[in-house]
């Protein structure tokens, strides 16, 4: 099923459009899971390794019954080194194996075999048997979208700041592989517009330019439900922007960043929806996976029980967003 | 030592600009490695990442006393998986060791503590004692540029489509490790016009504002060598871009892709140095490191000898660079 459908389908049977953030650190994570970790691998990368993934595998126990999708953070597992990427495997394929649809956010962009090659690392999958003739393994190793080990996410997202070109090689292997990208065009941070807001000789900005580049590779990429498998990030705190955006890129499902601890809210993130009420996901990360730190939750669940309190986020969470956005 | 003057001092013992570019693809390297690696692996993601290894190791003994630094491209590892990432460490780890300045080309960028985590991951090396108190050990992973794992290497590709606060914490980092970034200007490939070329409102392009932004962020990061720590990529392919971008970024090493395979010439490359000959390296990947299958190489060394092949090409394109560079 190409992705775009697929992430439809899973925003309508969860009915909600909520993502959760993968974004776990090891200095905020309950004391048994980083008391547990270190007397079983000692103060080693291992440790935080291993003490991530036992947390992520708690949270995605308790939520992904309710969600469609959650997205891990590469740069939080790549801090640890190949100890590190390795739970990052792990985790999308405990994701992936609970029914979530998983998006990486690696924001990763290169020029020609290179993107290639990301777009391999991070969307294709392919085991090959451990024995088998030498010419037919590197027939296996090149053709696109398999990957020997490949990290096997559903969807990645990607850099357009080296331009159209640098983009394709990820379409290539998503059209091959039933996977989707996300490409950044307004991002939720504070210095976002330094670069995305310069306004253009002849008229409208650099993000507007970047919204047409998405718009124009996404059209071959459509599903059944109309959606293209190109989406694009745009952050819930300019939600003028995010109107405007929407208006360029009618098809494009968005992935809004900037929930919660950013300071985005549930009307904020509505701005990018389609008058449909579909055609976007809202991330929260901290505001789910940390919730047993926050009020109510930290009265309610506590560190004991962290995992009921990121379950008791995504259904208060699920409320506010579907207060603002009705899907029809 | 400032990681400027580190990588400006190598360049001026060595006598040349060059980097050499350890951009390994497994289906191309000698027959001998790959049938040994899949001998001692069977078909697998490790054999590959061992091959890439191996062939990286004996292009590293054959041109590290010829060059100042080299730059593996992080994708061609990361495709692999965490076996592949396990290599990328190795590689670098190994090139520190034989004297070179190391450039990891990962291409990040993220905002606020995610981007510290990639700074992390990249720039910062720390090994703790397996036995500490676990709030001994918190502290540690808390300290900036510290990291159990850390890829550790010179310097860092970084990409700044997000705006200017998301290269700060990459700068804290390199501060507190010595170490240095380049941010992507003007990238090689065709593309790189679709929104770096954009013409602004007021005057000028998206790439000058870039360049404005490096220029100023760079400043404070200064060696005695005059040159910042702060470097930018300029490819060799728009030279004439080249010499303006240098004019505004007159105190800026440039990272130069896109010499010999992406068609930039010694002339070319010329273009993005200063008038005194400094404050630029140059990159070649495929034009070394698969020497031995392009003539005159193929001919006076071949596969058998590829690691020959390598430092031949590097001897050539050192005379070639020196040739239209004079170092004053």
């Amino acid at each position: 099923m190409n992705f775009a459908d697929q992430l439809d389908s899973a925003i309508q049977s969860k009915g909600n459009p909520i993502c959760v953030g993968l974004d776990p650190r090891f200095e905020q994570l309950p004391q048994k899971i980083r008391t547990k970790a270190i007397k079983d691998h000692g103060c080693t990368a291992k440790a935080v390794a291993e003490a991530l993934f036992e947390f992520n595998k708690s949270i995605l126990d308790a939520v992904s019954d309710l969600v469609p999708c959650c997205k891990p953070q590469v740069a939080f597992y790549e801090e640890y080194g190949w100890d590190g990427m390795r739970v990052y495997e792990q985790t999308i394929r405990y994701a992936r194996r609970r029914g979530l649809v998983v998006i990486s956010d690696a924001k990763r962009g290169d020029i020609g075999n290179t993107a290639q090659a990301y777009a391999r690392a991070h969307l294709a999958h392919m085991r090959a048997p451990k024995e088998m003739p030498e010419d037919e393994f590197l027939r296996v190793l090149s053709a696109t979208g398999s990957n020997i080990t490949g990290f096997d996410a559903d969807a990645l997202t990607v850099n357009p700041y080296m331009g159209a070109d640098t983009l394709e090689p990820f379409l290539k292997v998503c059209a091959e592989t039933n996977r989707g990208i996300f490409v950044l065009v307004k991002t939720s941070n504070k210095g976002s517009g330094d670069l995305q807001d310069l306004k253009l000789d002849g008229g409208g900005t650099v993000v507007e330019r970047v919204a047409k580049m998405v718009h124009e590779l996404g059209a071959a990429h459509k599903g059944q439900c109309g959606l293209s498998s190109v989406g694009a990030v745009v952050g819930a705190t300019y939600p003028e922007q995010a109107k405007r955006l929407r208006e360029l890129m009618p098809d494009t499902i968005f992935l809004i960043p900037g929930y919660g601890a950013q300071g985005g809210t549930a009307q904020d993130a509505a701005a990018g929806f389609r008058s449909d009420g579909r055609g976007a996901i809202v991330n929260n990360s901290r505001g789910i996976i940390f919730a047993f730190k926050q009020e109510p939750f930290a009265k309610s669940h506590g560190e004991r029980d962290f995992a009921g309190a990121a379950r008791a986020a995504v259904l208060k969470m699920a409320e506010e967003l579907n207060a603002v956005i009705k899907r029809r």
